[in-house]
């Protein structure tokens, strides 16, 4: 890919801490607040949404717009919109928006900076554990500062791995997942939210991560900390209108791909590795 | 069944508040320096133990020891040690020992009390939350002292269902309640820690949980904890041997009653109402 100016880069790099840091402190003070917001549905009962994603996802844009009116952005609440830069911020206000609703710390801003086609800066907040993984491409990945490197040693068998689906998935696809992973000796955790699962994945937490339906703006941050981490992702595609279509969505560390690739029934060599 | 004295049961109740929270503030130091725990494996390799729980869960038996001398003690660590008083601590050190050993917040410490075959005091303290969830028989249920009470019109439609499982339970067995559940509308996480699970369905933050093979550790304080708060529970055998064996938990709010029982093919007739 070209390479974007390092200058360009790092100061998007910083904005998107500073961005995600506020957005997660709104997002928390509706958080407290969740007796009195009114949850509405939108694909089935169990895809909510409430004025919190919405007014989170505006003062992101908001953000991004003022200081680079040039770059695109892509939301789960209000679409995409496209740019000039070759820069596109792809951001999900709240991460975990199920969670949320119920009262559960499983919850997060996520935001990712494409370029080129590739997520080249990740930025996870999660305001109930006061923890922030950020990554930038060639830079490594840290959490609250610290620098995150993935050990070797860790396997499906030996560790856990994060799991997600939604509606978009048949009831008996889920179920066969579970089931191919647990014959392999695997354990699963699933706690609401993909992105933060993704942040785990790059901290070490959870040996990988599997959902066979996401979209870009659940795992593009998540997929740049993990690489950075010096773990993998399977690509997900971002050519025009594919960017905003949903994929599978799978990485891990160095020890979890042939397991996760063969249990999601993916072609191994086309994983993305860091 | 007889009734405890009350003397003697709000002792226990609030002894248990006050060594749940020294215990968990013990795990949590091994937490924070978990990069020192040697892990070792029990049944499986993903059934993990480390000296956190030993020391937690003897730190717990002292405690209880020192106080009510006749009362019975069991726990996942160290067994059954039987008792006089007709009282019998139900002890998990650290429930979500995987969590805890790969760093993810989900853990807890639960105790419970039984008198007479049922749970009569429930404490559950996560620490990584700072959330003390505390029942006694009769008296209700709490989360940081405030009270719990939960809703009528949460379903496992328009709530999430916790759910846990392990080596116990075929695989194949797994992936049958989970497209169940899903299949019913429901939709699932399961964050590594029963206890916890069933705590957050005293908080009304889940609508219920199953798990097709659990100890009475895992489970017997959120189960006084559900109860209390105005939900319901499939009874834990506790007779004799029983009480040391494995079984089926399911736990829930009002309405995720006949859901849960007919996902469990469980005869719904059997559960303990509030």
């Amino acid at each position: 890919m070209s390479s974007p100016s390092n200058a360009g880069l790092e100061e998007r790099f910083r904005l998107a801490q500073v961005v995600a840091k506020e957005a997660g402190d709104l997002a928390l003070h509706y958080f407290n607040e969740r007796d009195k917001l009114v949850i509405e549905t939108k694909r089935d009962p169990q895809d909510v949404v409430s004025i919190a994603d919405r007014e989170v996802e505006e003062l992101i844009r908001s953000r991004f717009a003022d200081a680079f009116s040039g770059d695109g952005v892509l939301g789960e609440e209000y679409g995409l919109q496209g740019g000039t830069s070759g820069f596109t911020w792809v951001v999900d206000p709240i991460d975990g928006t199920s969670p949320f609703v119920n009262g559960m710390p499983n919850w997060c801003v996520s935001i990712g900076l494409l370029y080129a086609g590739s997520p080249v800066v990740g930025v996870i907040y999660a305001p109930c554990f006061g923890e922030t993984y950020a990554a930038m491409a060639g830079a490594g990945a840290s959490l609250n500062g610290k620098p995150l490197r993935l050990a070797a040693d860790k396997t499906i068998r030996n560790a856990v791995t994060g799991i997600g689906a939604n509606s978009h998935v048949t009831p008996a696809f889920v179920a066969k997942m579970v089931e191919s992973l647990l014959e392999a000796g695997g354990n699963f955790i699933r706690n609401g939210s993909g992105a933060l699962m993704l942040a785990y994945v790059a901290a070490g937490r959870l040996v990988g991560y599997y959902e066979p339906y996401m979209h870009a703006w659940d795992c593009l941050a998540g997929y740049c900390l993990v690489k950075e981490a010096g773990g993998w992702y399977h690509p997900f595609p971002t050519e025009g209108e594919r960017l905003t279509k949903g994929s599978p969505v799978i990485a891990g560390g160095p020890g979890a791909h042939d397991d996760l690739m063969r249990i999601a029934g993916v072609d191994a060599t086309t994983a993305q590795h860091a």
